[in-house]
């Protein structure tokens, strides 16, 4: 299967990420369906012409004319929709998705799907911190990394295919991961800082505070509007490793900690320089 | 004394915030002369037009013209430069600065400082992660906190000059603390986050980071690019508040394992909510 102007593309939940897909995939000239929950996302993606047809019903004609299917649901959710309506699919269709752990999900689905049906996993690194396809916004892919995380089930075209996608969809950066390097990665940069976010917010009900902020507040706390159904289920689903990383992070801040109790500067100047030699490496490209 | 066109403004120290002032107070129509370390930095600001003039000396006619002097140096140089230089005052001058601690620099000055002469304090909460006069840029204080932090020492007179400077800067939102809530608020505020995002550039040195990464860990790290010097030396002077807030941050992070490690969906998304409830009242205001 190769991408053309004629591949029938379903995306399944027209949230702020599968609502991305729709605009930029629109955008490239492809055939962009959907499937989702409320009429009224519909309407909104209809009328800023980011689809070309929607329904709220599991539609068996649309899935089965699918070529691509995008499913960009809470993993569970996903899960369930493939148990209940995979029979639906025609033989050959391919699967992707968007969902933030992999090891889980991948082996659940690949080991639960039907055999003439493929499912590649992807992972857009562009969330936003809204929920929704009236945040949906395609601009966010451009710079972004996409990762890949096949397993020894995905063809070659398959992985080829999830790359060609990546690349249309705006991303600067398409990279290959194992579905466990995956989820160490993400752990750390993704569900580790969503973490210490939410912390910031809890750990302090001074009243006023808003009132002496500074902009490193306001940027470690952006994501501290978080969607707690979705990341909830996120972290539970990658618990071990995000676990690991927490502590990790908490022994590395009670190291600094340590060296300000005793006033060791030159230890603090010293974190501080690899620190910011290290961020350096982490700018956005530009484009 | 009033602020007025014909207040004759010295700026010690011309950096990124003094450079700042600099910006914002010559757009105002106000004399802006300067004296810092380096020449160069002196010719980058007249070339913009941003001072009338400036030296390299510290000399006593320029010192001695002055009407307000905003003090932008480390905490320690500031020092030493009023107990090397004060007698170059002339009497009634107003004296102010831009330190992000406060207790120790406003009982040091206080006391050492000529009586004839006023020292007000002020933080204005809007740095950036650069140091240097070419990255200073007065459109930060747009939209950004300024916060004073008289004591008994100070008069009504000096206290209103200083909200006035604020608003001359483009400040939203001028506020009063004692120095001792000022040093409380910044140690959460400012200093624990700056702790936060150099651990977490140095807490995992895993390779290619950069390649997986999303926008949530480059915000919690933007600050991670960190002037070591001038950190180090603000942590120091605010050791005893840093730690408690290190330590309350610690401890509900703790929290927060433990109720991932056993599995207690519904109190991780309490603190979600609770998270996404109170980050609402940072966002900048629109301007």
């Amino acid at each position: 299967m190769k991408l053309t102007k004629d591949t029938n593309i379903l995306i399944v939940g027209l949230g702020v990420i599968g609502g991305g897909y729709a605009r930029a995939l629109t955008k490239q000239g492809f055939h962009v369906r959907c499937i989702t929950k409320e009429q009224k996302d519909i309407d909104y993606a209809l009328s800023l012409g980011m689809i070309e047809s929607g329904t709220t019903e599991v539609d068996p004609i649309l899935i089965g004319n699918a070529d691509l299917i995008v499913f960009a649901l809470y993993p569970q959710v996903f899960v369930d929709w493939l148990r209940d309506y995979q029979h639906f699919f025609r033989s050959g269709t391919l699967i992707t998705d968007v969902t933030g752990v992999k090891r889980s999900i991948v082996q659940t689905v690949q080991s639960l799907l039907r055999e003439d049906v493929e499912f590649i996993a992807a992972h857009p690194m562009a969330g936003r911190e809204r929920s929704g396809v009236e945040y949906s916004d395609d601009s966010v892919f451009q710079g972004a990394n996409f990762i890949i995380t096949p397993t020894e089930k995905n063809t070659p075209e398959a992985i080829a295919l999830c790359y060609e996608l990546g690349r249309l969809l705006g991303f600067a950066r398409i990279t290959e991961l194992t579905p466990q390097k995956h989820d160490e990665m993400i752990a750390f940069l993704s569900q580790l800082t969503h973490c210490i976010a939410v912390t910031l917010m809890t750990c302090n009900d001074s009243p006023s505070l808003e009132e002496y902020t500074g902009d490193s507040f306001r940027d470690l706390t952006r994501i501290a509007k978080i969607n707690d159904e979705m990341w909830s289920e996120l972290f539970l689903l990658n618990r071990d490793e995000l676990l690991r990383q927490m502590d990790c992070f908490a022994a590395e801040f009670s190291r600094f900690r340590y060296m300000l109790a005793m006033g060791d500067r030159e230890g603090m100047r010293e974190a501080m320089r690899l620190s910011t030699a290290r961020r350096g490496r982490f700018d956005k490209p530009k484009h």
